[in-house]
């Protein structure tokens, strides 16, 4: 057999690290900073068991069991609603309707699939999500790089690009404005509030995906764009996966009422509906347990290794490199400077078992941005922390010692 | 704002019924032959219980809460091959891979995305699940609808397609061959064969969509399609939903191994991966249950169902009505006589609370097929069958009535 595959599928960039995460992850002499992971410690175990067990103990079992509706299951969804309105400030029922969704990638696949046609335009950070690009060319949609100017997206190149696209083929500007992946960065108020101003100029749609926005641990947390969204221009994504657990697939969507339709359609022929099992005990234990203690023993937990890992970034030299210091969620990103070489930094990294994700990796093009790479500090203990960003230090040092010293040195053994 | 669709998100053809399936099916009052739902009964919780037990007692949690690969558990995809070897007979491991879907209506989607460009076409049997069709229109590609001939897509005019396809635009057959969803026929061995050839000749691909080939309850299983599949040119697409519970959301399909990398592509664009959960007790009934007892207890539960609504329609003449009867399955799909006033019978049933699903929505066109009805006999209880198809043949009685007799009897009243 011959096969032949659908062009989209082809133009999906291959990202060999995911694959093999688990395998990386497991193997016991590496110190990962690589992946965009919880620890073990992070999953509410006790509570989850609890919660588990009463579900089972119920008289009729059709509530987790059965099949549900593809919105996503009621006492899920009116749950979350509430914590939308009074915690993250993003939900106005009256304005906005929730939809569950199978973790944040799928709610990015489906806004994809409702609003781009093959051949449009979705605007993108250059340095994002890789697996937010792969959604946007699995519909033979074009994702446009648009470089960073400090934390945010530069917002004179959207608006050139949006003035010069006279046939709208730009449908969606994806943003990760809170803790951005790989940057780490937010966008501050008044470059949200030009960006959402731009897209009501231009009628574009903006994506605001906010996996990490929970998890605040400096200063006052930044209103959302989709706060401001009078017009109905974003959709809000947003995910159990850092709060709770990334095996749950529980993610969801705010989405503007007269948009909801054609995106539940989408979810209907994806995967008809989420799993109600974890739906339910996401719902029961925001319901019956204290779950912003939860996430508030997380910012704890997760504030010491990133006020660790910071500070044991700021003993190297700004010679050798530079990052930009977020408020929170799971990302910093490292830039090696100029005169660095790249390959000798990794080869370095690979010999003494210290994982990080190339800049690369986590870029539209998949290129361009070798100079960066991206930490989680997360996962890691605080041993971990010490011990590889010695072994990154070090690294730097050897990156920057020139071909020609790096000769005599080896000539003079 | 004017929100733009895409093309594909437009060709979708809703189904009313799906969004309303839970609330018809909680009111109390309506007997329901309409959604092809396990009953609650067929849900083996105590063993459920039990292994979520065991899962949350595990000292490490990671193996069900961490992200997990695309691929799916490796403890759930060793048991399955084991169950896909051994008792369905479609797997071996030298030809074929393996991969979890989140349900199987994700394993279709899947596979139009990996195979299809926008304008192919995927060969349907003209009934079939309208979910698959969806799921084919929502890349846009388009189903073309072949009628049935007895219990098979008609053949000659599956050749007959495929010799017009000079573009070679067909790119996929879709068929459900086993206990057909809504016909509950299945294509016999010597068709199996025929059609297997047939996509050999011209260079296309199979999916045997196969939810429902564990429940037999007369006669002896016929091979998969899959079981011959010598080229690799056969998705095998099968489900836990119907024999453990719709909502744990765990498929799988058998992808030709030159294939798997391309639809797992596709997979990790649209959900990353599905939920671990319910992947690992699914797992562990494989291997430390009796699973095939289980699903023989299945059998018997739906077998008398199954003979009572045979025993039961078979009270009514042929002139009014007639059906294929099934080996197995969910369904049993009726057709009213030529001359039956079709409006007339639905609206009989909708006045006497019984619920079935319209011969159109489960076609490809949504049309041309309103003499048929589909009739599921696993959820309802066995009174629910008696007392549901005595409407039904009230209903035919009243359909068969002349409207100048109706006439006549209203103006004697």
């Amino acid at each position: 057999m011959n096969y032949q595959f659908s062009n989209r599928i082809s133009k999906i960039k291959v990202n060999p690290l995911r694959a093999n995460a688990r395998k990386n992850m497991e193997h016991p002499d590496v110190i990962s900073f690589a992946y965009g992971f919880p620890p073990e410690v992070a999953f509410p175990s006790k509570q989850l068991s609890e919660i588990s067990q009463k579900l089972y103990d119920l008289e009729n079992h059709e509530t987790f069991l059965q099949y549900g509706p593809s919105e996503g299951h009621p006492e899920f969804l009116t749950a979350l609603g509430k914590r939308l309105s009074s915690v993250v400030n993003v939900y106005d029922s009256d304005t906005d309707d929730l939809m569950v969704v199978s973790g944040s990638t799928q709610g990015m696949d489906l806004t994809v699939k409702a609003f781009c046609n093959e051949g449009d335009i979705v605007i993108c950070e250059a340095q994002t999500f890789s697996g937010a690009v792969n959604s946007i060319r699995a519909y033979g949609a074009e994702p446009l790089a648009i470089p960073m100017k400090g934390e945010t997206i530069d917002l004179d190149l959207v608006e050139t690009a949006l003035i010069a696209d006279v046939d709208h083929k730009i449908k969606l500007i994806y943003l990760i404005p809170t803790f951005q992946n790989p940057l780490g960065t937010s966008m501050p108020l008044a470059d949200r509030i030009r960006i959402y101003e731009l897209a009501k100029t231009y009628g574009v749609m903006i994506f605001e995906d906010d996996p990490y926005g929970d998890l605040l641990y400096e200063g006052e947390p930044i209103p959302k764009i989709k706060s401001f969204d009078t017009e109905g221009l974003v959709i809000y994504s947003g995910s159990f996966s850092k709060i709770l657990a990334p095996s749950t697939r529980v993610g969801f969507l705010v989405i503007p009422k007269m948009a909801y339709q054609m995106v539940l359609l989408g979810k209907q022929t994806s995967d008809s509906h989420t799993n109600q099992y974890w739906q339910l005990v996401a719902a029961k234990f925001m319901t019956d347990y204290d779950f912003e203690a939860h996430i508030e023993g997380l910012r704890e937990l997760y504030k010491e290794k990133f006020m660790l890992m910071m500070s044991e970034l700021d003993k190297i030299s700004p010679d050798l490199m530079t990052y930009i210091r977020p408020a929170g969620g799971y990302f910093l990103c490292g830039k090696l400077s100029d005169a660095l070489d790249t390959r000798r930094f990794y080869d370095y990294l690979i010999a003494h078992q210290v994982a990080v994700i190339p800049g690369n990796v986590m870029s539209v093009e998949q290129e361009g941005f070798d100079k960066y790479f991206r930490l989680n500090f997360t996962k890691p203990t605080l041993t971990e922390i010490r011990k590889g960003i010695k072994i990154i230090s070090d690294a730097l040092k050897v990156a920057s010692i020139s071909s020609s010293a790096e000769i005599f040195e080896q000539e003079a053994m």
